[in-house]
């Protein structure tokens, strides 16, 4: 019996995993069986927009985070596929800061390019995962929701690609049981038009806090009030927003501040961040982190110490993406194909714990940056992945940082040019505060050299925000 | 070794399976081991207001359907226990319409006089249930939040009391992914207040879509629309609300009826239901049904029919609730303390397919009544929990659905007496809608006799609503 494979989620990783085996496949190498639940309806993870908040059509969490007028919050050019560029896809170089509905039509072309989507069962969640040791199989029970029945099989290797910004780190404050504005986490932010005139509160100073702070000034908010526990982000907000130390409690609509101040806030955004969360894994296989560079047990940051057979693509905090994603995903796969030999598990552990040591060394953003570059790079030794310019993306990724510091809301109007093909992105047409509709066709049209705002009539934009 | 018994969920069922229990032991009675798993930190499940929505701390579905200002929609004398009454908890008679923090309290003081919290681990989610036919056992895992580790344990019966109004039932229309307004399930509502002013669409034509639109309606909204899919509800709504055939499809904020007209609508609050979610039973342990008022395979409406080992409580669709789950509860009780034989399979499947071919000949919700009544009256027969008038009851039922076709607004104000002491109910001090502070001190100081207005400056309520 060939060996057979489960790839738990058709994110962005696990789709990178079925593009790994592809791309194998394609040399003639003969691929294992390859079986790929995913409990949406269709692929691309963390990046299908979905309006539903908290559970789904079936009853599970909803998994992606996304929301409206979502917009890559780093350069494409530090996310680029070394082996499918921008520029190969769109036909065109295109602007530096896309938007979602553009990234996602990205991700989503290279694995239609491949022939791998009838390995995937959409509408099944895992619910639970075992590993025989006297068979040395994994039995994985699935809830198919398309026929509303439960499955199980037996796989040889598990290859977990749920993701980690899908269930939310939610707090507690005091008063919040009566505070009678909204209160939601970001994973349930979906429009910044129902802030419009509304004073908001982020509670967070992270990625999430910054950006979704940043949607509510472009689209109307009142005013936007930050809160850090440790740090302010300390960017030179425009008028309108400000930061201040952690929110102590609310009463009534007031909240009160670390500093002794207050404010009248009409919700509370939770940036808190998200928590890794497999509860279909028993503890002997569980992965046990906070959200950071080298999450502990993973061999390679991919193999789990214990039990190379058990594969977590994607679990790092990430500066790199989706390239680090097929780095990942192209040394898995070579384990799988036994083109890689695991060491043995006392090796497995030393390195593993060399990483994390390291890790828990790095003085700054900076120094994070070249940690994963170096990950990256040992990476891309053992496998025929493409290579390409990770320290160059590195170094993109610290003028980005810059940009930012510089001028939160406009980095984006900013442009890099690709470390793959070498092409300057060009400039959006207008700035990023100014372009309020984020589709795919109204990117693409006003990006297209030969745009003539007169042709907008002509178009099928999605409805624009109600001003 | 002595028989071992899981309770997963401690809200009123599986409270009330404790309660039966310790009834038990009261007389004598040796009880068998009980360990009763609850995923909240605290009892009571459903009627644990909180203010997270999705997700709850541990990234579990948030249980409890709560919202602010929920007061009981039915007659508090049909859901009385048969053994506390509300006069010997609260010394007094109340009224018959209490808002949620009365039934709270009510609920929780009857398990406090007992001895039984010692069986309940706070902070634990169930994972996986599975049966093992050779040794008859269950073997049951699940998730220990206090201590982030997974613990797995054997069990001889497991009493499935985890409810059936958590999981919404969340369907898809057309424009969905671009209406702008907020989108939200009834099981996300939270705080009437945040409506004030708007104009609100309530799709669905059962108890939520009539309870969030009447607060809502009292709580300020500009106006509230129900839509249905069969029927309306036909109550004579004031001025502001209407009710209009099923939405169609979204487009910007616009609203399509099937009827061809339209309104221009700020949120959508989708009262369509819950689904029965059991991720973690197997198929072959699994209860699927509708909201029905006798699920398919339960003998007796709670013995798994395939193996009454695995009992359900509480999966009815409702009128009766309290005092249906004790009846349920002292006969599983008996049936594990084998005071009840359990007849052979052909016999529980034949009885169990008895009541569901009367449930599907039903005509009107008067039939409904008397049909679940008679489950009722069917099971006292087995258990020596107190006798109690359950046809009585059924006739407040049936006078609770005029009062409600009389005055949608104002049926909360009508005064039931007590089957149970036979005490008529007092009057509430002022109408349902112009008491706008649902909290207990409240609610007990203005009920209170001897209450005088210009006490309220002394008291402590809970923060009210802003205005």
């Amino acid at each position: 019996m060939s060996t057979r494979i489960a790839i738990l989620g058709a994110g962005p990783s696990g789709l990178a995993q079925l593009r790994a085996f592809d791309a194998a496949r394609r040399k003639g190498i003969e691929l294992p069986e390859i079986v790929c639940y995913e409990k949406q309806e269709d692929w691309g993870g963390q990046w299908n927009y979905t309006w539903r908040t908290g559970l789904d059509a079936n009853g599970e969490p909803v998994h992606s985070s996304m929301y409206r007028y979502l917009w890559s919050n780093g350069p494409k050019e530090c996310l680029e596929f070394a082996d499918y560029s921008f520029e190969e896809h769109f036909g065109r170089p295109i602007p530096s800061y896309p938007p979602r509905a553009v990234l996602l039509d990205y991700i989503k072309a290279r694995v239609e390019q491949s022939d791998v989507r009838q390995y995937i069962r959409f509408n099944h969640a895992v619910r639970w995962v075992e590993y025989n040791e006297d068979t040395e199989k994994f039995t994985v029970s699935v809830m198919n929701y398309t026929e509303d029945k439960m499955e199980t099989d037996q796989f040889d290797y598990v290859v977990v690609a749920t993701g980690h910004f899908s269930i939310p780190n939610v707090p507690e404050f005091e008063g919040l049981e009566h505070f009678t504005g909204r209160v939601l986490h970001a994973h349930d932010f979906k429009d910044a038009c129902e802030f419009e005139g509304k004073n908001v509160l982020m509670i967070g100073a992270s990625y999430s806090a910054e950006d979704i702070g940043s949607q509510c000034y472009k689209y109307g908010a009142k005013s936007v009030t930050f809160c850090y526990r440790t740090a302010p982000m300390g960017f030179d907000w425009p008028d309108g927003c400000e930061e201040k130390p952690l929110m102590t409690r609310a009463e009534g609509r007031t909240i009160h501040f670390a500093d002794g101040s207050s404010k009248e806030i009409d919700a509370i955004v939770m940036c808190t961040g998200y928590l890794h969360h497999h509860p279909y894994l028993h503890d002997d296989l569980r992965l046990v982190s906070s959200n950071r560079l080298y999450p502990p047990n993973l061999y390679k940051g991919v193999l789990w110490v214990d039990n190379p057979k058990l594969i977590f693509l994607g679990m790092q905090d990430q500066y790199y993406t989706f390239n680090m994603f097929d780095a990942q995903a192209w040394y898995a796969r070579d384990v799988i194909l036994g083109e890689i030999q695991v060491p043995d598990h006392a090796t497995r552990r030393a390195d593993a714990d060399a990483w994390l040591a390291k890790e828990e060394a790095l003085a700054d953003h900076d120094a994070e940056i070249d940690f994963q570059a170096a990950y990256i790079r040992d990476l891309l030794a053992y496998s025929d992945y493409p290579d390409f310019d990770v320290e160059g993306q590195g170094e993109l990724f610290k003028l980005w940082l810059q940009h930012k510091q510089e001028d939160i809301m406009g980095f984006r109007n900013r442009c890099y040019a690709s470390t793959n093909t070498g092409t300057m992105a060009p400039e959006l047409p207008d700035t990023w505060l100014a372009i309020k509709d984020d589709s795919l066709e109204t990117f693409m049209a006003i990006t297209d050299p030969n745009y003539r705002p007169d042709d907008a009539a002509e178009r099928q934009p999605e409805p624009a925000p109600h001003t």
